[in-house]
């Protein structure tokens, strides 16, 4: 793997991974009312249309990053659903 | 342009522009305690690495869109910064 690539995994598992401390976050206040939920449905769409635009450029970090990152979003509206009567 | 250029600048338009509604909901709450501060910096990070990754690859769209998002970005953490006294 090239140096880029390498970069380019970086750059993914850092802009993929940064729903987690608000996973933690939701979690532990157990309520995400000032969360947008709107903001997690653009991201999906998003992260679908990159791992798309991944396969076409055969761009590994793309691809694997979004995916990931589409489980996270996922995970985040699970939570934002459950704790949807939490204001 | 080719169609899957056009793709990934919607790609990167919804990735990037996801955090206007986060943007928009802070704005009318007035508040942002339950949204994560790690989250927005840990993006930052990311963000600023894919625009080094997509100037290598010589990738407009990565570019473009990362550097739009690390705008937004930095609104965010203002907002979160400026209302950190509302609960």
């Amino acid at each position: 793997m090239e140096f880029i690539d390498g970069l380019g995994l970086v750059a993914g598992i850092c802009t993929s991974s940064a729903v987690i401390p608000q996973l933690v976050t939701t979690i532990k206040k157990k309520k995400a009312s000032e969360v947008s939920m709107t903001m997690f449905i653009v991201l999906l769409t998003g992260n679908a249309l990159w791992v798309y635009y991944g396969f076409d450029k055969k761009d590994i970090p793309i691809i694997s990053t979004n995916l990931f990152t589409i489980c996270l979003n996922i995970a985040m509206l699970f939570l934002k659903f459950k704790y949807k009567d939490n204001k």
